[in-house]
């Protein structure tokens, strides 16, 4: 149906937007997948997930950001890459559908829940592109093979890599979009670069895109605001700590359905879960707003732990940490681990040792595999050169990643009157010495 | 318990906000305050209700607006007052704790809920205070009649005007957070005034707050601003379109109740506001992350209205919208109704007159009875001066209010194949000509 | 010749500019215009005067607002405008060049300076424009009338009026440059509003550029901060202070050549202004350099009226004010003169009486007579509208304009030992009482 | 005269500032020092000396930058230190006093008249405070040693480090307001960092000022500002470019001096200059505006190469220039030389190499031997530490410096027709390959 990928609205609609002003939709396509319920729910989920306990301003949605990845890819093809020979304006709806919706596949608090339920929402994307939805009865009324084609751009399996890049790459439009929004969001002064400077210096070519080197230094300023990210707000020692307390509830939550546990208020949301019999219907049906729902509901529960470990994260009351790598430090690590249980702490549930560099850091590093393309400027004679061979700052930086342990625990137990005070000071010792 | 009200923390906390760059906290009772369940929960009840349907960053908590006016105060009290001889030192924790839980007894959309169920945060606000609450215990440790001074500062009825008008006045910490707040969540471009020199003009002087002439563009600025505000954003009609949505599907709620349907997930938590028999813990039970989770079940609910009106608010298909004033345009009014109820539509729930003034919108006027202090200037001669015979810019727009009427109607029914076409022309005719 | 006008650049240079963050340059015309001796020029000459002596960052030339107006008018033309059917392409050039240009016959501290010797710097622009020079030079190369025709589109004469109205009208480049960059230098917070918001809803539309309704938000905010800039900067009685005392500098030189005073340093580049018979060479020879130079020879000049205000002018010892409108109160005004007089002071060059609507300020009147287009909105019905009809903001300060008196003099003669005490008492009196 | 170091003015002065609000004044002596002629002079000499030819909002003076240093002084004095046992209250209006004065010494172009003239503006720094001035005369009548204990300060030499580092050090008021003003005003969107932070984190202890290391992250974000600034501002080619024209003007009206050469217009303002015979007078007695003014009379000279020159710098037409190496490449230099030589180039004064790192650059660099103090922090457990200790990001850049060598040439003789073809080949060879 060719009328309805053209399709344009009478007027064109714009959203008011913190971080790029407006965001302009034209296209009758993008407008009604907008609208789906599928993309709505995106509201009632966190970008950042629990980092809104640390930084109080982080309470922005993934429908903020998927509209911020979908405009900055439509101010590069509509106003950088229109016209010039190497972009086929055919690609361009697919592109346009694939931004805004790169993130359908979410669910609440993604990172944990998939660690305990092993669900994984790169699937459920798929399945919400091509199963009974709103979202594909838009998409295939552009043509059958529509939504497919949206799934593998997503999934980085289209054949043209220039415009799975525009998502998917060392510089693509969705990390432009997230640095700067969380950066706003938090109010970290880190997260800015010159985003302006940097789209209009994009070039299609050889199937890429390329940096004219004229515009290095605003790519430089856009790694090193990564580089803060990472360290400052995404890796933040506070917010792990809300991570593994919401870890540890669901956990739990796991653990007690499997002892048949008899819940006050029965988690039917979460049966399929447990059963691991998901279907889409059951995925959709979860947003942060049940979650928490639930974890209220748990604070009362007869179960102490489970309801303390919800009463914990509602109240914010999140564990402690120490610098702990236990290869490092084997003896340290057992022997701390040993004497919080004799102090009456349950360490299945309230110590967790935990590596920043288990999540996904893809920060530049030539040399090392990387699962995205470099960044590669086109220098003034035509030449094309890698960024970190061109750029002192970048090449001081890549690579050097400082993989960080730490070890969580209940840091009230310290004070605990009730608890031997020769075991706190040994406890004390371990810990800080 | 003189020693807790000056009890200060070994290290002063920060938090990171976007809007004032850092609050600050080095009192014991307000980062015991700041860590109390019932303090935690406005995490969980948004500053401007379903404004993010329309403003989609407006996504912020009461958590967020009460750290900032906290600080707002803090300032005055630290860098401005502290050392004036009209200050006086004593009253700086009350009213830091005041600024800090002034919006304390707010519930999940307020405004519409309020509306069907009688409630009155302010009312809900001294319970928290005086009831048995984590909040209440932290402020009887100041001293036994700490939480009833607080509350009084809250209410205007404490005796000191000038610690009263800090929170309360036609330029206080309160308004000059929230305009800057929502500015900056939602992205509009009003919404900023120069703050700082305010506050650096601030003087306390015959029991109330002073504004030295001197600062006089900046407050000018101010109103301006909080002009704008009202008329883009918190009366922006597609804001108000939720807020009838909203309205309706709490009203639906309570009728069906007292028609004894049979719910398929029984709505527990408003069995007491059915009844009008609430304690505070069925208040501080509600959040706006149930009131959603509710919302999303009675989407599958049979009662059709309710379904509706619910698969409405949570996908974003709102009513439509034309200006009209029933007072002025009766007959018109009439018979759009008719009309309307002709093509099928329950005009109960449907069809709704909305007026902006009814907000509380106190926009200064001089000459009108106000509930709120006028600003006054301290001129370089001592003289003291009403705001508006000094600035031409506000005594221009003083007291010029436009109410603002409009009837919601559902739009779609204008496309509705089933209604007669006759019928929609003659819709068309009496909504747009 | 054709193949000039339409010549590129290889590749678009661009100017990081704190307000537009680039000005973008792709035509080689435009390029030429820049690098001419009489635009490079206008680095010397101050944007705001003598502004700079009361907010220190007003340092800013000419050059800078110059490109700035054409960089506006540029992203009208090509992101805006382009392709639309009541946009002719053909126009682009001739306005992009206008917009650049408007300002080149200025001289230093125009407004002293054309009080004192008569001229008139929109006669100089069209001078430069036409006459031998290399900007005439550039221009002619587009096409014999081509710099005849750039001049009628600076004095309003050319006959499309939407091409004279992007850089003449209430709502111009011009002035969306000078707000914006005036509050950036100047660091005051009014001077903002939202620009790319008003140049995507323009329209050529009737020979005119009309608004799209749904930005009058943007518009009112324009129109305020343009009233705020007035009232707080263009307007400041400290700036209008600095202007006496440079009038006062013009005046004095001019009354000392024509009394064949004996100058230490002959001030050659006046001689043509004192014998009012100035050619184009004579003219372009000054800036504020220059000026600034003779200043300071002048601080050591016999004459002791000439030396004693050039001293006050460059170390910033102004004139002090009293607000006094000598029609109201003639009185007051004569009293005053005579105590001055009568305490030595010489009322010729220190007493000045200053009225602000002096100042060409057009601040939009609907129903007085205007040199300048009020601003059309366009409705979504397609009505055209005027704007005070629609926002209820701009009604409200339309033509509520205060003219401003102020009588200048020397305050230090209040604590002069050599006056006479109870002519110092008297003559406070009738300034403070 | 111990009341006038103490006397506070009646009312604080502020002034506007664009980087940081405001900037206050309470004391007289400030208010005083402010006011005399030495330092009014300074609003004469630009920040950035020729940088305004490539960044054109580069305009700003160093009567600016020299406010914004005292500011920043004042808030950490005034804000941070006052009350903490390890600063003492004695030493705040000396440092004021040098933090607002350690400019006063500058002259025009600094860089490029001190090379041609082997002045030296610490060594009028201190003529201006001990000499006979108006700032002296200030300063005296705080006490007799007050104006030598100021010098000192400001050269490094007083006692006390913890003062002297607070506008001399790696992380100082100079560099943080230099830092912040420069990307201010020239637009860059680097050099901004959160100095608010950083100001609060900074503690006196052990006569020196350390950083808490909670604020790592934004001296961190400092440091790699600066280091962006002055690979893209400071260092930038064609600011350098301006920079070689200005010496080599100076040198050759150096040398027609010598010649006995016949100056239409005597360079009266030089003539000490010319026989190093300079007193303070003299020195004072130049700015760039009296230089500018010169180069302006000096474009219609005879001499062909001081016209040439003028011209080139008043119009912008600046030399081109290739990354060279002398030292690397003798033999492409030395060929390079020569054909432009055998072009008709005469190389004395318009074939150059410069070497960025011949500028003051101290960016940190452990291990090596540096004037300043390395950044030290402050440890929660009380332990102090150097910053690349614990900085990743700092350790990987620091000591990085990559020097850059160009050398300029008049880019114009690659087009002159009148140059032998075969020698233009030969020359773009040499220069591009």
């Amino acid at each position: 149906m060719e009328n309805y990928a053209n399709a344009k609205l009478l007027e064109e609609k714009v959203f008011k937007d913190p971080v790029h002003r407006y965001v302009h939709v034209r296209d009758q396509v993008i407008w009604d997948l907008i609208g789906t319920k599928e993309f709505q729910r995106l509201r009632r989920i966190r970008q950042l997930g629990t980092t809104y306990l640390v930084f109080h301003g982080a309470e922005h949605s993934r429908f903020n950001h998927s509209l911020g990845v979908y405009e900055i890819v439509r101010r590069i093809t509509d106003d950088i890459f229109r016209g010039r020979p190497e972009w086929d304006e055919g690609e361009r709806l697919l592109i346009l559908c694939a931004a805004l919706l790169h993130d359908l596949g979410h669910g609440p608090f993604s990172h944990a829940f998939e660690n305990v339920f092993q669900t994984d929402h790169e699937y459920f994307t798929r399945q919400i592109l091509l199963g009974e939805t709103e979202v594909n009865g838009v998409l295939k009324r552009v043509s059958e093979q529509f939504p497919e084609m949206v799934a593998q751009v997503i999934e980085k399996k289209y054949p043209n890599e220039l415009v799975v890049s525009l998502i998917s790459s060392q510089i693509d439009a969705d990390r432009m979009d997230y640095l700067q929004r969380d950066a706003y969001y938090t109010g970290v002064s880190y997260g800015h670069f010159d985003m302006e400077r940097i789209l209009r210096v994009m070039r299609p070519r050889n199937g890429q895109v390329l940096i004219k080197s004229s515009g290095m230094h605003a790519v430089e300023d856009y790694i090193m605001s990564r580089y803060q990210m990472y360290l400052q707000v995404y890796f933040h020692p506070v917010s792990r700590s809300a991570e593994v307390l919401l870890n540890n509830i669901l956990k739990r939550v796991k653990q007690l359905n499997e002892e048949n546990y008899p819940f006050i208020v029965e988690p039917v949301h979460f049966k399929a879960f447990f059963e691991n019999n998901i279907n889409l219907d059951d995925y959709l049906a979860l947003d942060e707003y049940i979650l928490l729902t639930y974890f209220q509901y748990w604070t009362k529960e007869q179960d102490s732990i489970l309801s303390d470990l919800c009463t914990r994260f509602m109240n914010r009351k999140l564990l402690g940490y120490v610098n702990l790598n236990p290869e490092e430090e084997p003896e340290r690590f057992r022997r701390l681990k040993e004497l919080l249980e004799a102090a009456g702490v349950n360490t299945e549930y309230y110590f967790y040792h935990d590596c920043t560099s288990d999540l996904p850091y893809d920060f530049y590093r030539p040399g090392k595999e990387t699962t995205r393309l470099p960044i590669f400027l086109l220098m003034p004679n035509g030449e094309i050169r890698e960024l970190s061979q061109e750029s002192l700052i970048v090449d001081s930086i890549a690579g050097r990643i400082k993989t960080d342990h730490k070890v969580y625990y209940p840091k009230e137990i310290l004070q605990n009157p009730s608890v031997d005070s020769e075991l706190k000071k040994e406890l004390q010792k371990v810990l800080f010495s």
